[in-house]
């Protein structure tokens, strides 16, 4: 730990850098690799979106570690104020094998209308109530996204 | 990030001789420092307690970076079933800044049951819909609690 944890804290720095408070919380750690391989910016708060581009084009990003899950998280309390907000940006997804980035794909608005759907009428259906952290299949993502970082490409 | 990874893999397989799959989420590097300083272990799911020690008790394990906010995060479904969990062991706190472990307190059943008490009447008076992660203020963690780690003690 002595001999390592210098090294964490200037990972952490780096991750300062770009707005990244805790390498250690959601996914901190991971983000970073993320924001360097792909060139977003990270938007500070959990409430809005989370990564903007040079455009001013607003993204969601989520991440997966396959060697734990096979899907992707997406929102505890997910109901349609969070859908609406989802509806306006693209989604990215990060794979993970442990910590070790392995592929990034991006799906459109249009490529994520199966989820939200799904979600509102399910929402509906239960009578108003929040769903809790619905999953999305990596393979959902890997047959409907277009694929924008290899690892092979980019080794760390 | 060429020249930090290398460290921050060997942080992770430090890390999973823990138990511990990800220092990247759910607080997994910090958690390392906690086990690393208290001699607990870690237990495996995030369904059940967090850490046990030498002679089987388990503990919930906490932490706040107290650079984001003054206090603890619990549970994100919070109910009865939920709390009956938490009477059975202890509390551990850990108070970080940044990523600098700082000072952890134990606490006991009898001292969280002041939580319990609160979460359960407000279950009950709202017809039993779970509670969205009530917060232990630091300050209750403070006057309430053993200290059993502070860093001027074990400077990494």
């Amino acid at each position: 730990m002595k001999a390592l944890f210098p090294y964490i804290r200037g990972y952490q720095k780096l991750a300062a850098k770009y707005g990244i408070n805790d390498i250690f919380q959601d996914n901190g750690g991971k983000i970073l690799q993320i924001l360097l391989v792909t060139g977003l910016e990270a938007l500070p708060g959990r409430e809005g979106n989370d990564a903007i581009d040079k455009d001013g084009q607003e993204y969601e990003l989520k991440s997966v570690n396959i060697l734990l899950t096979q899907s992707f998280s997406t929102h505890h309390h997910m109901n349609p104020a969070i859908i609406a907000k989802y509806r306006l940006v693209p989604w990215i997804f990060a794979v993970y094998e442990g910590i070790e980035l392995r592929k990034i794909y991006r799906l459109e608005s249009s490529a994520m209308e199966h989820w939200y759907s799904m979600w509102e009428t399910k929402w509906h259906d239960t009578g108003g109530k929040d769903i809790n952290n619905p999953k999305i299949p990596l393979s959902y993502v890997e047959r409907n996204g277009k694929i924008i970082f290899d690892f092979s490409m980019y080794p760390f």
